[in-house]
């Protein structure tokens, strides 16, 4: 049986030693729903340790807080309760899995979700863990710092992409403009999250001259070389590029790998590319899908255009 | 002295023949606020035409309504009222000053306003035109209906930039939490939006290939060359790319145009760069201001770049 939000505000309340973590490869969801938990329960007079087997990208390093966050060691330590944020999956939170010895709580809204916890509150309607987190400090009388509104703004607005994918719901603006009145900008939080390196934006002047449109331009390609991947951290965003073409229905970016293999990333607007991900061996969402396929890049590429123009072709019959 | 919104809805009630226009170089919020306004007037048996002195963006087509739209002739037409939104001067309206003849009433929220209408309603604390809109609908106990809704979530998204510019407030998150409740759908809506034409990604990484550093990384500059121009509607969005660099403190566009002229964008993230504009005859805002000056590019770049670091220098200070 599910556990209610009540339970779980139960359970925190009946906890001393609590300690938070996040699933590795950190968002802004799963940072901001830790810290602003964290404030809370710290505020409470609990003893609270957050743990995170990766490091905090610099991009979230505004986030009031994040330098409490520390790294899982081989000692195990024990505490009254592990509360797991926004991982659908124990192995998503790396080492903290071996080194923690407690009684663990899982919130998340991944529809994915194992339940694998002993204590778990999942709520896939949820835009973001964020706006969990939220109806739990509510529950739970919370005083709302800006440092909490701070935090699950970030957090909200990361998984809705700023109010424009498609899991933006009347409650997230809601859920939005409260945090706004607890002292959340949403201006500063953007020009943060927006601020990028100089070699990133270098690259992608570099890859936007790999695209290439295919199909009488319903698919359009991004290449990324394995020296361009070199002096980059994240090829995050750069799909969204032939993605908004006018006219293109399939976006995929093909990674060259130092190993040889290619990487690909599927973006559609109509076409289910999880069924092309899929016949690869990969997965994801209609609209979002990948794969991994080891070859050469041109004989990759043909196969997998010749599938996308197949899969294109049966969806507009 | 000023009006109210219900003296406002009260001269819509008592006018029969109603026309209404907006600013050339039409934008999302005019346009949605237009649309709006002349779905409710209407319904409510009024006989509306909407007149523009400028082409609809194709960006904007998937408003409702937005064929009906007009352009001004040379024919003078009388009616009981020409509604003018989103334009705080009334050369913003371009012929269709010469081609109506009615009393005027604007509606609007620029600060710079000069209340040059025999009535008005301006509210520089509203993000866009479409808040004021839907304040009125209310006001009008107008029935909410999906089109309503998409246009005015348009103009009030367009405007506030999807809830990331500065003037995104609590008022402007709720009124799009409402509107979303009335029919809005955000995600189709930025997917429109962010829709751009091959064109315009093949010139971002041509123009991105002008990025310069300058002054240790604090000032970026592009420059946009005419034959990039000749083959692009426009370079808005653009700046942005040197303006998210991370330690860029002003971004500098420079648009070599055919006649001679250097037209200039400016950004910044604490620099006033309006003071930087009007010593160039320009003008703007503290963190966005445009100026355009005749030379050689060379030589105006020096120009314009000794200027920034002077500027850059005394807000350090």
């Amino acid at each position: 049986m599910d556990f209610s939000l009540k339970q779980i505000a139960e359970l925190l309340q009946n906890s001393s030693t609590i300690i938070i973590t996040a699933h590795v490869h950190p968002d802004g969801d799963c940072l901001g729903s830790m810290l602003a938990l964290n404030e809370y329960l710290t505020s409470r007079g609990k003893s609270v340790k957050m743990v995170l087997d990766d490091e905090v990208p610099a991009l979230y390093n505004f986030l009031p807080g994040y330098e409490a966050i520390g790294k899982p060691t081989t000692k195990i330590i024990s505490s009254d309760l592990l509360v797991v944020l926004d991982a659908s999956d124990i192995e998503r939170i790396g080492k903290v899995k071996e080194h923690v010895n407690a009684p663990i709580l899982n919130i998340d809204h991944h529809i994915s979700n194992t339940k694998f916890a002993d204590y778990w509150y999942i709520n896939s309607q949820s835009a973001a863990t964020g706006e969990i987190i939220l109806e739990l400090l509510r529950l739970l009388n919370a005083k709302m710092t800006p440092t909490i509104a701070t935090c699950l703004y970030t957090a909200i607005a990361t998984d809705c992409g700023f109010f424009r994918y498609a899991n933006t719901s009347v409650q997230t603006m809601r859920y939005a403009a409260d945090l706004m009145e607890y002292g959340a900008n949403p201006n500063s939080i953007s020009e943060y999250m927006e601020t990028k390196p100089l070699e990133s934006i270098l690259t992608l002047a570099k890859v936007l001259e790999t695209l290439e449109l295919h199909h009488h331009g319903k698919i359009a390609t991004i290449t990324v070389s394995p020296d361009t991947l070199e002096s980059l951290d994240s090829t995050e965003g750069f799909i969204n590029y032939p993605r908004i073409i006018e006219g293109v229905e399939i976006a995929i970016m093909f990674k060259i790998m130092n190993e040889g293999t290619i990487r690909i990333s599927f973006r559609s607007k109509t076409v289910d590319v999880s069924r092309l991900a899929f016949s690869f061996g990969g997965g994801g969402h209609i609209r979002a899908a990948g794969c991994a396929i080891i070859g050469k890049i041109e004989e990759v590429k043909k196969r997998v255009l010749d599938s996308a123009i197949k899969q294109l072709a049966e969806t507009l019959l």
